[in-house]
């Protein structure tokens, strides 16, 4: 084993978070950084964690009646501006396309930032009766917000996200559209990402630009940190007056509809690493996993050994299964560790003795549990193992979240929590944005949400001590 | 039948072609204008295509050992520049991102127009030893290309393609690759779009800037002008030397990988257009036929038809297919149009007749054929009626580019033959590029490809009388 090929070290993560997340990233293979600045590649490893993402949303998306489409990437000024808030909260991170070929432009274009602006400006010239109500629609494509500080994932100048815009004839509809999306985002970290999430409402300070209200589900990382996962936002018919969107409704009189977006990003990918990761590299929940069963042969040279292999690949993929056989000169020790780093959920061994006892090994990545099993009951066995390891990678995150959830009666005793434990911090809350800002600015946390799921705390809000009716949850945020 | 809302009518094709074909645009709800001039909305029945044809192409890339990566959108200009023929050859067409934020960018960065510049950088980086060849990417996104005339699908600002690029050790691996993806291009568009082409090599003046050979395949559109389908590029080292993408070969000595590039665009929708389409609207193939199948309710109040139309979708659904009830309120006269215009291959009707007599009626798209066939034989007829569809497409369309191909000897008669009949003429060529110029100029042709398959029509250029070896296609292109 001395001469063996090294996979390279990563920084512990107890050592050192920000720089164990960016190691993962970068010897996983998902990311690399581009020539541009604050921009990032996602290579063919990171991009198909993603297409398993896109392809299981999809398909959710769908099943409600969703449609994609494809807007223009470029959006002229004065449309953007049309709406004052959105605008306002956007245009301090746009980039702007100023020429075209070597014609200067004589009004400049934004690339996109959020597509709400350009969907209203179709819409209001397609729609005109109640009759093609609700537009359920989504696009697939990259967005460009020019920040100053970036991470690869969680705050990136263009990121690859999903954005959903539709349309309704009445408010009670739309609301119940977000609400819809709100849970199919939660469903998708609970069941697919193996995340557990709160469900809530953002405060109107952290709500999103433009929106009525803003739902979010926020999710604990393993430093106890808090990430924003996906956000639904209702606009009732703001939008629509501010673009003139119009139909003929069932009384026969011009209307304006109710609209929702709501959006998810690549940063689900960051989300995935911090959940889950640890000192050996990342951890796959299978159902996004490139490569679910990796399978390495020992003693590979020897009479059967690959065969065997190749075997067993062949029977796992007719059963649905997404697997390698890695064939290469590199060490047992070296493949280990290098399927380990890339995070794949399940390892199947077998070597000259395991084919003459007519049996396997599988190796768990989450946990490294190991079972030797009949080679007859491979795909069961490999099923069996790929489902205790989703199941036990939400247990875990599950009992990261719980376990760091505090309930605080003052700004001061927030902050000691939050310095000593992390986590969530929950108090109550009177709604006043000035309480919000105390939090910041005394105790370094911002809003992350209203759960949706109150307790009753107390009576009285932990900032200023006058009556509160909310529980709000606290939090250091990526 | 008198008060049924009308289908909006569409200029036929023999009056007006090119309005024909906007019509078909608009009215099949495929695109619409955005607001940005030269910009068009992929609408949700447009980009279902769209998705089809994505998904089929994928799928055969990836089994060939192709991955999907996203590289930025936005290039550097000095990164742009470092290849002199490709940043010529687009420079001109280029939008160019100045501002981000309220700051004026140091470096303007251009919206990229194709992305062998990124690849290339990213390699730089990522390439080390032949081990790690051949890389096989491909991405699906937009580009921009800044043009003055625009036509929906056809010629657009922006357009939606895959690009793929791969880099290998040798030569002969990148030669044998940049032929595998033509003729995965050229599959694509006989046994999915079922649309003839033929495969060839562009000159040097119609190739693609910088690469050293470039691959297409050509189609004749019903009004017998050629479209360009896809195309596939080989661009030697030349790349690799610009950008100083090295890896250390089995030699032991530094060497530059050789290097394709191969894409295909939203405008294979216009070819579905402009190759199937009748004065009724679209015809689509049933591969990429967002809907394969609508059942229409013939007395759709009468008891026990809805039902009996919703089993017959139950069925066809669990055969694999893609089908609809249309369950409104319209007339079924407004219906068939309606899915005439959206150019949906199979029709169904059932009404309380059929049911009582245990059948129902198939009506193809393509050419009108219906068949009276029993209810329990559906899944099977179905499947057989798609099939003589999609046959039947493709023997027209086969039909029309061999009735439209001529012979010529001289400039003159090419040029005669173009404007009374249309279609590819096809000469001997010396190979000089002022032969081209003049077929330009005096006949109003472009070359479109020197065909694989060569015939020997003579001995002598058709442009200078010079001696020939090789036969030319020459067109009217899109």
């Amino acid at each position: 084993m001395a001469k063996e090929k090294k996979v390279e070290q990563i920084t512990d993560m107890e050592v050192d978070f920000a720089q164990w997340y960016t190691d993962i990233c970068r010897k996983a293979e998902l990311v690399e950084y581009a020539s541009v600045k604050g921009f990032t590649i996602l290579r063919p490893y990171g991009y198909a964690i993603w297409e398993n993402m896109q392809q299981i949303m999809d398909a959710e998306f769908k099943k409600t009646g969703h449609e994609n489409v494809a807007m223009p990437v470029l959006i002229p000024e004065s449309l953007l501006k049309k709406e004052g808030e959105l605008v306002n909260g956007f245009a301090p991170e746009v980039a702007w396309v100023t020429m075209g070929g070597s014609e200067q432009l004589e009004e400049r274009l934004a690339f996109r930032p959020t597509s709400e602006t350009m969907f209203c400006d179709h819409w209001s010239r397609v729609l005109h009766s109640y009759r093609e109500l609700p537009m359920l629609y989504n696009q697939w494509c990259s967005v460009i917000r020019w920040e100053k500080t970036t991470r690869p994932f969680l705050r990136s100048r263009e990121f690859w996200w999903q954005e959903g815009h539709t349309i309704h004839e009445t408010a009670e509809e739309a609301q119940a559209e977000t609400e819809q999306q709100l849970n199919c985002y939660a469903d998708f970290f609970e069941k697919v990402l193996a995340i557990p999430v709160v469900r809530g409402r953002k405060t109107d300070k952290e709500k999103f630009a433009g929106a009525e209200a803003t739902y979010t589900v926020e999710c604990m990382m393993k430093d106890h940190k808090a990430l924003q996962g996906a956000t639904s936002h209702y606009f009732g018919d703001k939008f629509s007056r501010a673009y003139d969107v119009t139909f003929t409704g069932r009384d026969n009189k011009l209307q304006y509809p109710f609209q929702t977006s709501w959006g998810s990003t690549t940063r689900m990918i960051g989300a995935v690493i911090m959940a889950h990761g640890d000192n050996n590299g990342l951890v796959l929940p299978p159902p996004i996993a490139p490569i679910q069963v990796i399978i390495l042969p020992v003693a590979m040279h020897k009479s059967g050994v690959l065969e065997a292999a190749r075997a067993l690949r062949e029977r796992l993929q007719n059963a649905g299964l997404r697997v390698k056989v890695d064939e290469s000169d590199n060490s047992m020790g070296w493949k280990c560790a290098q399927y380990e780093m890339k995070g794949v959920p399940l390892r199947v061994e077998i070597g000259p003795r395991d084919i003459e006892a007519g049996q396997c090994v599988l190796v768990r990545r989450s946990d490294g549990g190991k079972t030797v099993i009949r080679l007859e009951e491979l795909e069961q066995a490999a099923k069996e193992q790929l489902a205790l390891v989703q199941q036990g990678l939400y247990e875990k995150a599950k009992l990261n979240l719980d376990e760091h959830c505090y309930a605080a009666f003052s700004v001061e005793e927030a902050k000691k929590l939050q310095e000593e434990k992390g986590g969530f911090i929950k108090t109550m809350w009177c709604g006043d944005v000035a309480c919000e800002q105390k939090m910041k600015e005394e105790a370094g946390m911002s809003s992350r949400c209203i759960p949706f799921k109150q307790e009753h705390l107390g009576d009285v809000c932990a900032c200023c001590g006058r009556p509160a009716e909310k529980m709000i949850f606290w939090g250091v945020a990526y």
